[in-house]
């Protein structure tokens, strides 16, 4: 259940989705709201990706109307009219400001948004707000996910209690950067724009573009935060003592719904952190572990509980970054199975196999030139991922 | 049956695979031949292809030792070792030098070389060797390619009809650049070593680096050309006119290895070309090719013969190449199914579904905006890949 002081929410079926399920959905402010926004970096952008990010400019939002089931991308510039009409119609059921509404869609590509059914269900979707149906929001942008995300925070700022909420998609298409991720935060605290920009932008770093489930990025990712200032805390300044707490706040919240978001990818049985350390850069351990966790050779040997570290290395030797093979060490959770390049022993590998029959567990793979480290969380790739994606739209 | 004037081959087995098929061949010319080499681009790489890279500077070799179900890579000082002393027991077998003998590997990674085996190996190879067991050779470099994968090309040179054969294997690790692929080209045709290298490495640059199967490129990738001049030709130079020809024809030939062994990607039910034109440079036109050709999302919807355009577009979107994407055809064959980065209509998804149910078809997107041109060689994404890579070892 997810509840934040001064945002009411409903999600609906109008239709889009063939089986009846929730489609469609509405978040509003009680008072235009702070906001901040990350999109995806495909040069293919969706209609309300291209429209929001024009939106967002002004830093003002109140309202978010998303719908799944349908992308709107690479629907020309119908699917622009689309998105702009679908936010005019909720403008005007909630007699505010266009400019204070943001669209966003999630599902297949190419296909126009069926309109008349977006029309008719606008009213029910005004009619029907709550403080309690934030949940409903997340069933309603749910696609190959298998159940609704959410995560919720309190945090003590300036003798108050304010919330930090967020609601996310995303199972398949997962990848730096962004993936088929929608994330809407929702928050009561006040705190300055320059502020919220920067703990969005730092969060979604550290967070959403270190998750990988397959390796391709849509053309539909957002990121949104709304702050309402509901709370009626001292507003928060990048320069001030709280926004370390905030930003600490909402980095917990972004690692939750980004941890849901692999646990939940499409097929998947495992989550795996892939860590690098002991690289030149932080970019270049960076680089490798991306890499690794994106191999399909090591996603499917996760899958098949093998520890088959040769895979890793290998993997790690295209990845751009010089190293020497022969100095390279690599764990799974604790366990050392390669010193210096070479087995530590049969006996290893069989405990690491052990690891990998665990539903979590880390690898780590230490180059021993640096001090550069970083990490991707990761999942297995699955005989029902294959199934999943073959046969999505059909 | 491949066949070449002045080329000896024997494939047997000795104990390195489990299930007692052929596991060590060795090919050996009647005379020294001049000798290129490409080998993989990985940091990792294997022991052998370490001693390769050296051997082959001289341009000169005689015999080259292959095994399989063993990749002799990460495996430290003794691998290194354990090569170098299986290209010394093949030496005094022969009673050649030992510089003239190049050893290759291909298999699992991080166990060594079980060296008892190949020594009990070494005389039954050489006491078995005759012009006609070439093929033995390609069975026994065999992973979990389903089977041996050979072409020859005959090519008429100043009045003489030359023979150009080639070996390979590869059916998993297959991506830009290279593969785990090995492949032996034999010829009689005299060359010089300087146009000999050259017509290597374009062969190889238009052929097995633009084959994908799952994006992973290996530790022992090597492709090796002998020409031992047989034939008694006037020496092909760089600059004399049958350069061409038997540059064509080597080309011919590793395009034929090429396409059989994503014929043969593991799980493959489908070759794909991909096709971008349009691009403002030919590199733009190979990097928009490789990362649709790689995308999983594509892959799998190969595989369910869903024309899923949307998916293409939007991995082209992630290529890190700027494009309108309001101005891009797609075809499937020769169907136009996106005109101005819109469906054309439902009729040619149709259409395009049932071009996809072919065991071969083409991909071709146009981004308009200049003369750029490649192509990619891909594969489906199967169940059965994921089945294949899950328990290659266990």
């Amino acid at each position: 259940m997810i509840k934040v002081p001064g945002f009411l929410g409903c999600g609906i079926s109008c239709g889009i989705k063939k089986d009846g399920e929730k489609d469609i959905g509405l978040i509003v402010s009680s008072h235009p709201a702070g906001a901040s926004g990350v999109f995806t970096t495909n040069v293919v952008k969706a209609a309300p990706v291209i429209l929001g990010l024009k939106r967002i400019k002004r830093g003002i939002l109140q309202a978010i109307v998303v719908n799944s089931g349908n992308a709107n991308a690479c629907t020309g510039k119908r699917g622009i009219e689309d998105t702009a009409s679908t936010a005019r119609l909720v403008a005007k059921g909630l007699k505010i400001k266009e400019s204070l509404v943001i669209p966003s869609s999630t599902g297949v590509i190419g296909v126009p948004l069926p309109m008349e059914k977006i029309k008719r269900a606008v009213p029910r979707l005004v009619s029907g707000l709550s403080e309690d149906k934030l949940i409903d929001v997340a069933e309603a942008i749910m696609t190959t996910d298998s159940f609704p995300k959410y995560a919720s925070q309190k945090v003590k700022i300036g003798g108050r209690t304010g919330t930090i909420s967020a609601l996310g998609k995303g199972a398949g298409m997962i990848a730096p950067n962004m993936a088929t991720m929608l994330c809407f935060i929702l928050t009561d605290i006040s705190i300055e724009l320059a502020a919220q920009k920067r703990a969005l932008r730092e969060a979604v770093d550290n967070s959403f573009n270190k998750i990988i489930v397959d390796g391709d990025t849509s053309t539909n990712d957002t990121a949104l935060i709304l702050s309402n200032g509901v709370l009626g805390n001292e507003t928060i300044r990048l320069d001030g003592r709280d926004y370390k707490r905030f930003k600490e706040a909402l980095f917990d919240i972004t690692t939750q719904i980004g941890e849901i978001v692999v646990k939940d990818g499409e097929g998947a049985t495992k989550v795996v952190r892939v860590i690098v350390k002991g690289a030149r850069t932080e970019k270049e351990a960076e680089k490798v572990a991306r890499v690794i966790g994106t191999s399909l050779l090591v996603k499917t040997a996760f899958y098949g509980e093998d520890p088959n570290w040769g895979r890793i290395i290998a993997a790690a030797g295209r990845a751009g970054v010089g190293f020497n093979p022969m100095k390279v060490d690599l764990f799974f959770g604790n366990l050392r199975v390669v010193k210096n390049g070479v087995e530590v022993g049969m006996r290893n590998e069989k405990k690491a196999s052990s690891i990998m029959k665990n539903s979590e567990f880390s690898v780590t793979l230490d180059l021993k030139q640096g001090e550069g480290r970083s990490f991707v969380v990761t999942s297995d790739t699955t005989v029902d991922y294959v199934k999943i994606n073959a046969h999505y739209r059909t």
